[in-house]
């Protein structure tokens, strides 16, 4: 079979497993918006085969045969080239799915799945000391994995490759560490400062069918199109694509917070239009998608912050706001308004802190789990750790265990290596952000005419339209001319706060 | 392999079948409610490779050995037992999905999709001759499909078995020779009766949001329960099953008729009551779903006629129809309601006939379809002998081809054999629905009181329960103690029509 046959063997391949894998998409969509309660016990029937048969499917023998004989070609003599970042991409993820027993990942999944309802318990009950032992076997099974995918330093690498493809522990804590001293700093300044915004003005009623058109206006403007995706409402707001000119998000709406809602419908806006950005030519193939959930954040995360928390955006939508929502926002200004967006104040809970606060909390997992994995911290010190940190970083000393290391799922589900790639993203957003901002430089006029468009469209053939061709961190570079830095995000953050809160 | 173990291999794949074709159910669900318009292509592509993996799961050699074993065992020893029904009807599914070349089924694929285009832009010009070379080509088609599927003594039975198992053509003509004259000397008295219902009652306007919140009101009181089931709007009301517990309705509104949205979401929850009534742990097995579409439709028809056009149902939702719809049903008495539910005059279009005129419609295409089969009737007579029946059956004379013979889709999709299903369904449900009235003389307060259970009860117990243990007209037999017969239908509709028109 000549290297051209194999390739398109491939592509013809990946488009079938692609649309296999986008129908189970669908099926949790509907799980979670539609499905009647009744059907849950099949549903999960149904994503079991489907989880099967794209496995067997993408681990195929063929698959391998058919990367390999690439692999032996001029085909990747360009590494730069599509076709050499697809074969590459393949050979990774074809590596790591064929890596793991099946053994392995029978047992795994029913440790995390034990693990979830100890953890939920322990929770409950605030008590650390029930999920401690099941965390010590999550370690175990984490570093055998990371045995069996192979690694160069660390087990940390190996493990958060699943997520960010490429990134290593150590080039992660230089960039964190930069960013870390600057963030305690700024959130010092900010306690301190002498003004702060009236957050009261987004805590009023909020009618859900109004929040509901605002945010679907909100969303249509800066270019999410209905044509092309839906927005719908869930518990746990999420992006999901079924496809090329189908891509949905779902946000949720509390009667008494205008932000909450909102911003959770831009964020996953931003995954969307990265996701509808995709290369159609490519579906199924590396290049079509993004396989780093940092460059996917970055995008959720630009359109959330910097677009949705800036001046100039509200310019543009605060007087439709006002309209609509006639009776919370009579009197209210531009600049209270804007400003209450941007409130910040420390908090015990990640998914509820703000934008100031938001990357401490990352940060702290990120060292405590590499921590862990690497034995320098004991499972039983882990709460310790934990309250120490979060007093030297945010300020504030941790009452339970549920409002300290107990508040996330992500360890009994197994996921260890995961909850950088936030951090990360917003660090990306930041830096795009910044280079966009010198090649379009009058953005801010753009958004006070209510045109998102130039940002968009500089998004697109800068970032959506690659997927996978470059890994994050090449990506960053060829688009911002530098590595990644803290910079871009910290000056980003302390020019805005040194404006709203006067410091 | 022992027999235990063959079936029990059957029981496994085709519970994987099942699991995969109801995934399939949910995309074309999705497609027909809730897909960005965007989405359709990717949408065709994901449904097409469904379709693929399906077949390939079902006509699995090992499918065909495994029931070959257990037809040479003790397994099927009593033809009445569940394991024997089960593997009757997977054989009687295999040879028919086997039976058909790939190349004839690539080449009927092409044929019917040219032939739609063709037939839509024939009915938009109203000319049959535009569409007469391809109905040639698709009668040829037809033949083909049962010389390979076999049959005893005419082509129109081995077409017609895809829809209704087991049933023969002349035996369905014997059943429907008797109902065609009572109908037509029906409709004679009704076109000549002394009194008519005043129909534009129910064509005065009526809110579609108050009339999707009755539609609910109503089929939850009849027992379809939202906890296992929703119900969606579409622009063609259909019922499909994603599974135990998620049976799924969808009927259309009309903002100046409360009839059409009503009886439709009526006749879905019929179907869907059926569905929902399946026997769980026959999940994928014949013994767990209707295989006759005669049988399903005699679940709809039920509900939608006999119990959604009685004048006890009426006395308990017709207070609360004017309390919802106030101002277009003030000063209407419940018998002028009832009365405007049985309207019946003739009229062009099949799926927009009433009760009374309904099976005469079905009837003509039998008749014509069985006719060219046989080559009794040449293609090009077609319309000539369409327009001659209808004159005959419903004393009106047809204006154009495109009120007549170029109707219906049926034809340009391949599918003969089809039609027949709907009256046969109609018959069916008359024929039970006098067996209850039997057993549960008192039938009718429990509907006054809005108390639809002892009916759901009796038809669970029935018939819902056993899928396609018995074919249909054996149920027939069964649960009613004599073969369908055109009398109970001619009884009940002479009856309810004598009341309303004073004939």
């Amino acid at each position: 079979m000549t290297a051209k046959d194999a390739y398109d063997k491939l592509r013809t391949h990946m488009k079938e497993y692609w649309l296999l894998a986008s129908t189970a998409e669908l099926l949790e969509w509907d799980q979670e918006t539609y499905m009647p309660k009744g059907g849950a016990d099949n549903r999960a029937d149904q994503m079991g085969l489907l989880a099967r048969l794209t496995h067997e499917m993408f681990t195929d023998p063929n698959v391998g045969e058919w990367i390999a004989t690439c692999e032996a070609s001029d085909l990747v003599k360009d590494p730069e080239s599509k076709e050499a970042a697809n074969i590459r991409e393949l050979r990774r993820m074809y590596d790591r799915r064929t890596r793991l027993p099946k053994e392995f990942v029978e047992e795994s999944a029913k440790l995390t799945s034990k693990a979830q309802h100890i953890w939920a318990d322990a929770r409950k009950a605030s008590d650390f000391k029930l999920f401690e032992p099941w965390l010590v076997k999550i370690l175990d099974m984490n570093r055998k994995k990371a045995d069996y995918y192979g690694y160069e330093t660390e087990v940390y690498d190996a493990l958060m490759d699943d997520y960010e493809p490429g990134a290593k522990a150590a080039e992660v804590e230089k960039v964190f560490s930069g960013l870390r001293k600057e963030l305690v700093e700024l959130n010092k300044r900010i306690a301190n400062a002498p003004r702060r915004p009236d957050i009261s003005i987004l805590k009023r009623p909020y009618d859900v069918k109004k929040q509901r058109i605002f945010a679907e206006l909100v969303v249509n403007a800066i270019g999410f199109d209905f044509r092309d995706g839906r927005l719908d409402e869930t518990v746990h707001p999420f992006c999901t694509s079924i496809g090329p000119g189908d891509t949905r998000i779902l946000t949720r709406y509390y009667p008494e917070d205008l932000g909450e809602g909102l911003t959770g419908a831009m964020h996953e806006a931003g995954h969307g239009l990265y996701e509808l950005g995709a290369d159609p030519k490519e579906l199924g193939m590396p290049c079509g998608f993004a396989d780093s959930l940092g460059m996917h954040e970055s995008q959720s995360r630009m359109w959330e912050n910097q677009v949705g928390r800036s001046r100039a955006t509200w310019v543009y939508f605060f007087p439709q706001a006002q309209r609509i929502f006639r009776e919370s926002l009579e009197g209210v200004s531009l600049e209270q308004f804007y400003h209450a967006m941007n409130y910040s104040a420390p908090s015990y809970i990640r998914v509820e802190a703000d934008e100031a606060t938001y990357n401490l909390h990352i940060m702290l997992r990120f060292e405590l789990e590499r921590a862990m994995l690497r034995g320098d911290v004991q499972v039983a010190d882990v709460p310790g750790e934990w309250n120490k940190r979060f007093k030297d970083y945010l300020g504030i000393e941790v009452d339970k265990d549920s409002n300290g290391c107990l508040q996330d799922i992500h360890w009994s589900m197994g996921a260890m290596g995961y909850f950088p790639t936030y951090t990360l993203g917003n660090l990306y957003a930041a830096q795009f952000y910044a280079k966009v901002r010198e090649e379009i430089s009058d953005l801010d006029k753009h958004f006070e005419k209510g045109d998102f468009t130039p940002l968009l469209k500089w998004l697109r053939e800068n970032i959506h339209i690659h997927g996978a061709r470059w890994r994050a961190a090449d990506l960053c570079k060829r688009v911002t001319g530098k590595p990644l830095s803290h910079r871009p995000l910290i000056d980003y953050m302390n020019n805005k706060y040194a404006e709203i809160y006067g410091i």
